[in-house]
């Protein structure tokens, strides 16, 4: 038992990883936050717990304090994993139920970075009740990282997929490309598929190779999510193209001009997208410096030749190359899984 | 205790453990195989061991021969590393030292595949003693493999290194590659070289770097090991070139015929070379097959342009691609050291 009126900083931490585990429980797909939420007495104990299920459902504050009974809430401590919303969505502002419920402090993890919904620390803050932020934030940023990045920049989190053999050539002089890689690395490409809003490739990957930009299965089924199929480029695609019978109506920007797919992609509630080339685009989208995560699979086999997995960058000098930080590397049959991030974002 | 006349197999594995053991003490660098030998008694007890010193000293059985007391060999397990030598060389045939001084059984790893040494096994089979190979030769083959590739090829044994961007590019479009790989990366190079009785190049490199190709520490200092300095190509090199100051006289074979460079290094006792481009030198030695080990440094950098690790390797199509099998992915700094071999190489 604490010896203090409020529950002391490591168990706000513990109880913040217990909200982060419980943010899990909403559904991953989905333009809403995954938030998770604890209260706590003031001897560190948990009186209730909640989480958001998607939108247009409580957020994970309200959720919790549903679970009490009338007065009960007066003086516990709430721990949630983003800061309480301040906004009349389709539910009301957080703060107000809080302020409302007689909460006695607040202590979150993240800033909500939320054009609108931003500001609930200050409200609460403004009502007497003391907030703090920042607990856990590292961990939490990381497990955020997709639905805060799209929400700071306002365009989904981009995946930018290649594979390439180790000197980086993506298929040999001929063209030929099956399989540069194996079964496995096959597989977990399909279930990058399946955990994006949509994938994207360029007009010229639709007329080389006719694509069907599905995620299947080892037995070529459809998995239970599919991702939006995003075509790029001034051509547009021939009528008969596979990607015209994706079970999702394909979007065919007829357009080179990323930056508007993107924020085009974003008003239809897409938040995250898997770019899966060719060469031409994968490099546009690096030299545009619009690539939250590299994925190169590695084939252990060298082809030498002119066919690069990535073109030109615009790199002139050393001192201007694109410095990536590897966050994991994944052994995949014999093929390598790289996943790597800009140096310049920070180290979670 | 053991209940038949003879060790069992797993005291042989056992004893074949501790006979590798034994090898490691040899010196690493030089002609001579390091082997390790271990004579036991019919309870599988070790009764003396023994191990080769280097070239022109006792071979690993006569070592341990030379511990015991006359007549005490009568009847003993000989476990050793490698099939007994059946030559004169420097010092008499294993082979007649064990049957004059009348070893029961012998018990070896891996077959001698020396053209004048070989032959052990048969010869001591004719004397009425029983010969056993192969036991642990997954592990002494890959623990011997260096010294073997070399002596069944009559070459030296190959390391091809290079380091490049994630995306196969040695330098930025200007030329610029200082630095690509980081500190960490860097150190483990020069532990490379240190650990090959050979350094090459091409003269494209001499021409455009002026390098040392010196095994150097942190602090710039020369390791107590030296790698001999080989440069290939027609053109020669500058009369002033600082591989000319190398502490070993440098090799500058004014010839493109990498077999015929091979050959006179094995001549002249290199058993090991460490080749480090640049490009055109690196893709013509894996383009020709004369590649044992990759060490590949994967800097999480992009560059894209002109500027590639590997050249045309004479690849047209993906069925003929050089398939590698990763053996070992170590994370240096921010680096990734990936070293591979042949898929045709039997797995160890
Ligand atoms: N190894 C792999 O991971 C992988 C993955 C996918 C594809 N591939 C291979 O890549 C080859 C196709 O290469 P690719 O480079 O032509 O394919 P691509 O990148 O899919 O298509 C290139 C086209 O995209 C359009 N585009 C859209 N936005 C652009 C922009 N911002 N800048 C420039 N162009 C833009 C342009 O066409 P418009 O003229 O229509 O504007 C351009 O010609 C195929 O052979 C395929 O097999 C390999
Ligand atoms: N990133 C790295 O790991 C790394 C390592 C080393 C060098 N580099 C860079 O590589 C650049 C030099 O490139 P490079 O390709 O010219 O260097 P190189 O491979 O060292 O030299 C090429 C020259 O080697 C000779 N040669 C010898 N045997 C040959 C054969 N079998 N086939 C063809 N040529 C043979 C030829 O010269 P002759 O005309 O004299 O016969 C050829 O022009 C430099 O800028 C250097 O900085 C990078």
């Amino acid at each position: 038992m604490s010896t203090t009126a409020a529950p002391a900083h490591e168990e706000l931490r513990h109880a913040m990883r217990r909200a982060l585990a419980l943010a899990a429980n909403g559904p991953e797909r989905g333009t809403h936050a995954r938030v998770g939420c604890v209260l706590l007495d003031a001897d560190g104990a948990v009186v209730a717990e909640g989480w958001h299920r998607g939108a247009g459902t409580a957020h994970a504050e309200v959720d919790a304090l549903s679970k009490l009974a009338p007065g009960q809430a007066a003086g516990l401590t709430a721990v949630v994993t983003l800061e309480p919303c301040n906004h009349w969505g389709r539910t009301g502002p957080c703060s107000e139920a809080l302020i409302a419920a007689g909460i006695g402090r607040v202590v979150y993890s993240v800033a909500d970075p939320g054009e609108h919904s931003g500001g609930g620390a200050a409200r609460l803050r403004e009502a007497g009740i003391p907030v703090e932020g920042g607990v856990l934030a590292d961990e939490v940023e990381e497990w955020m990282r997709r639905w805060l990045t799209a929400v700071r920049l306002g365009r989904p989190f981009v995946t930018v997929k290649w594979a390439s053999t180790l000197d980086g050539r993506a298929a040999a002089a001929d063209g030929t490309s099956q399989w540069i890689t194996g079964a496995a690395a096959r597989a977990h490409v399909h279930e990058q598929r399946a955990a994006h809003d949509a994938i994207l490739v360029g007009t010229g990957t639709v007329l080389a190779d006719d694509p069907s930009l599905t995620a299947r299965g080892d037995g070529g089924e459809l998995l239970a999510d599919q991702p939006v199929p995003v075509v790029v480029g001034s051509r547009g695609i021939p009528e008969g193209a596979r990607v015209l019978r994706h079970p999702h109506p394909a979007i065919v920007s007829r357009t080179r001009d990323l930056d508007a797919v993107l924020s085009d992609l974003y008003s239809r509630d897409i938040r995250s997208v898997f770019v899966e080339g060719g060469p031409t685009v994968a490099s546009e989208f690096v030299r545009r410096g619009l690539v939250d995560d590299y994925l190169v699979y590695l084939a252990p086999a060298l082809l030498g030749g002119p066919r690069l997995a990535l073109g030109d960058l615009g790199v002139d000098t050393i001192d201007d190359a694109v410095r990536l930080r590897v966050t994991s590397v994944t052994s995949l049959g014999g093929d390598l899984a790289i996943v790597a991030r800009n140096q310049s974002e920070s180290p979670s």
